[in-house]
């Protein structure tokens, strides 16, 4: 049997990773290139033995044999790439998120949508085996009905603000991942946002126009209920949490930690802080992702996470933006529309 | 030195706990009278070697000297025993709430304000161990500035529907403690209430006019927060949860728990459930509660909890009704002016 | 009907908190007297409004009237007060231990069977509520046959040198406690004994010829076993912990701390240390082991804790002194025979 | 820079996983050959591209620019191979035990002292995450002059009595690895071995002339103390944890997990059971090994586990054995000299 041919496009702290996992631990395919818009790129691909280096994404739809395209570029090329990699007939695996622009969003997946290629997007944090493992009890209807969703979600520090410029702000570049969990997690649609926000890290954040602290309420087609808290910045590290609350019984996800040591000392009894940021904390997720992507591929079944998931987690988004501008709940069908 | 002379109205299960707490563990007073509408309750008398038992409360305060009132009956009765306990002289220690009507409060906080007694209300989560010591933590600026305050509160199942008709509903029965919690654990002033409620445990409460699932989003005067969360019934148990989050740091606590053993079998690790109700959970709380009672009684210092406490609980109880009625935040000044 | 008339002999450290819990807790007994060698014991007595307070055992006895008597005095009383006791009728709580001479506790075991009161001993940690439950799971067979049992039992801080020459030493005075555990634990008769000892602590406790630090391992007559370790100073406090492996789980009981906060910081996660000492750590288990003497008194039951197993519990103290000394494992019989 | 060339002997579970490390992690080295007595261990072979499988330790050793090997084929083999790589001037690492004869082991490891090359011996827990932080813990000095070590080792189920029957037994098959971790955790020479076993989970192990369970108190030189308690069978899965008492605190090393949720029910809170055995337990602590191995092959600095460690671990379970057969302690120097 032949291998399957993956290019990757963006060679960043997440194209790393997924170029690293495809490299190494899928014996079942086999990268034939990379592309990244800078020189010095060359050496990863050099480092992980790809046989090919282009520096522009035309260049690596151009490449003889290519069956699927890993899409890990600057979130402005998201959407130019997929439609390109769906009119060549790649197989698509693209970060989030697809575009800030709902209109955009819904024009590439309906080309997508029109083409012979699937899409999967890159919400990896479905893939945690702490979350993974509460989505299993909530199927296997340990739970019950879901009634309460709790997720946490602080990072450890604020991106520069030239960044929360372009992001998309808060809701979009940072809660985007917990909107879509409180989907997966409940399976349920959302109807209705509100959100509160607050500048309590770093007043650049607020002049750049964007909030640091947030609480937001997510009201499913049920009635039951979703409540998400961010903050850009805890002190002791990446904090992700989750909690779900039902008719039969309330689950629980813990952070994950370099090790669970105590220290007893006369002071007092101490551990180890979270994992600190993304890289570490989803390392395992990662991973599962790109395998998940991989099988799908292999067997030509439904992808686990479609073009839809993003474009409902960028509606959520921006019902929460609309939100906190307008001071009233909006409801999901108001972004839509 | 001479004790000082306390009686109890009301002899239900709150005031069965003061009861025993004031008899057996505060040498320093001396328990004169009880009094409740049940003739049977003279029992309790006779077990607590209560030399009187009375029947009314007008009965209670023609007692001679009697130092102070602790009023633990129906909550329709607060008010009026209050302002009577107030023109007789007698210090109160009286339970939330004061009353379900904001005037009535004011009118009765006037009231005692003006007479020469001290009213001290029972909020008595704020003498439980697990919250003082984050409490404490809050004043040590070990958290540093307050930023997001988290909330679990559930019961372990609905009281009768006929209950929650009289009580005010969820908000004024239930909430209110949380309430008092979010002013009390951050030290801050409320001024925004949004709350999305639901009818997900019982459709007999929905019939009551009522709901019995909630998220509350508190807005504190500076733009921090604090989102509760609620249910009427938690199958597991009592769930009593709170973390404080903040700028140099996050501090929890945890549910009480009977014990805290392990169980390694072939299918998992197993332990107990938590302590299942409040007479339980809150235990330590309730004698704490009267114990600063007391000390504020001899040392004639400051109520540790005072009138207005109850006064803006009730108003954020009361905006957090009309937030879930009209679909929109409520201002507190909405409702206090 | 008419209380059971107590009368407690010491008022040192747990003669109080017996008095205290005793005229607290039980309305179903009235304390008549107390004895003490100290005049100033009289304001406890009064305290407690203990309406008669002697300075002699042979006063007590002489009272009218009293049902029985808990004696808390110094080790070198306990054997001759219960001799005396027995011959006057009382009904007998003591302390451990009855004796530091085996052939003495064998006497006054002698004793107190031909007479027609019964006999308690205090191993209080078998009424605590975290051993309790490894116990009652253990009963409830949901361990399976008992393997391994392990004792984690570390002091705060060692006692005085003068008090450790006449205490009879780590193993009489501080791991008696762990061997009436193990026993209990496990419902199994010990049969060998062997134990390493270090001064590790403090040379003076070397120098009066005993140790500090052991290791203990306990075989029972079915060869399962189980193993201690002590140490008179643990810096971070009180260290009581047990755990039972068996053919189908194993089972573990914690400490208690005063509450059960986590803080997170920039430089790690700590929470508060265990309770300090047996005072407060072992406080509920004292309530429930007098509540187990006064019911075994009302109901005319067996004793929970007998004669016997306070002799078992030396005997192995005294295999444990002689392994150390002569650095090889004791038979029981060499200690009992 | 050129890649240090490595060959692998023997592909069972060991061989394999070191096999996937060094092909996927280490990209300074290059694995150029493995060999395996099975034909079908080729396809492994294949699986991983390396060039070359030979059926026999002299053939891998003719292969030309071997620079090292891997040695984890079967334990009676092992003397012979590291003579064999050493008398070749390869670099060594060779999986534990080197022999179960002490005698061949010092011949082993005269020969290796006299050649040219460096010999590293797979205590692999020494480089678990959760064992290494407690090192780190006791070299920093935060737990003061270690006093007791606390080993907790247990398998979930025990292998057929026909390995047991070759292996050495408990002690030398498994204990070992608990042995060289009290060595290692406290940095100090144990002097005396007390164990004490028993035949708990299969009377077959017994007639075999095993033990199943056991208990075993290591005197360290300076008279500190280590306690170790073994099963073969944990139903529970496999249980490893770590505890070290000193004189400035103490420190707790848990079991790991596939993940930590919680879940509560109507019945109880429960837990996912610990990693099941030593190949996910482990996987990391295989891939530092292998990692620090590479790291003192390429810096040519000494072996982060050397020869001697092995000999002393195989000493202390030869004095384990001597002390159950005997019922007495046993001194190092008796079986050493």
């Amino acid at each position: 049997m032949s291998k399957i041919k993956v290019a990757v496009a963006g060679l960043g702290r997440i194209g790393k990773i997924h170029l690293k996992n495809l490299c190494r631990n899928f014996p079942e395919i086999e990268v034939v290139a990379v592309m990244d818009v800078l020189d010095e790129s060359k050496k990863i691909a050099d480092e992980f033995n790809v046989p090919v280096f282009v520096k522009s994404f035309d260049e690596l739809l151009a490449i003889e044999g290519v069956d699927a395209v890993v899409i890990c570029s600057p979130t402005d090329t998201h959407a130019d790439y997929v439609v390109k990699a769906a009119n060549a007939g790649k197989q698509i695996f693209c970060e989030k998120p697809l575009d800030l622009s709902l209109d955009r969003v819904k024009e590439v997946l309906e080309i997508v949508e029109k083409s012979a290629v699937k899409l999967m997007l890159g919400f990896n944090r479905r893939f945690d085996p702490e979350f993974k493992k509460i989505k299993q009890l909530v199927e296997d209807d340990a739970i019950g009905d879901v009634q309460i969703v709790k997720i946490t979600s602080r990072d450890p520090g604020p991106p520069p603000v030239s960044y929360i410029k372009v992001s998309g702000g808060l809701f979009l570049d940072m809660t985007i991942h917990d909107f879509d969990m409180a989907r997966y997690i409940s399976g349920k649609s959302v109807k209705e946002v509100f959100a509160k926000g607050a500048v309590m890290v770093d007043p650049g954040i607020g002049e750049a126009g964007d909030i640091d602290t947030a609480i937001i309420t997510l009201t499913f087609e049920d009635d039951s209920m979703a409540v998400i808290d961010n903050s850009r910045k805890a002190v002791y590290g990446y904090d992700q949490r989750l909690e779900v609350f039902g008719s039969k019984g309330m689950a629980q996800a813990e952070n994950n930690f370099p090790n669970h040591h105590k220290l007893y000392t006369e002071t007092g009894i101490s551990g180890d802080l979270p994992l600190h940021f993304f890289l570490e904390r989803y390392d395992a997720s990662y991973n599962r992702e790109m395998s998940e992507f991989i099988e799908a591929l292999v067997s030509g079944s439904e992808m686990p996470v479609g073009g839809n998931d993003g474009l409902l987690s960028i509606a959520i988004g921006l019902a929460a933006k609309k939100s906190v501008a307008e001071g009233r709940p909006v409801k999901l069908t108001e972004i839509l529309n």
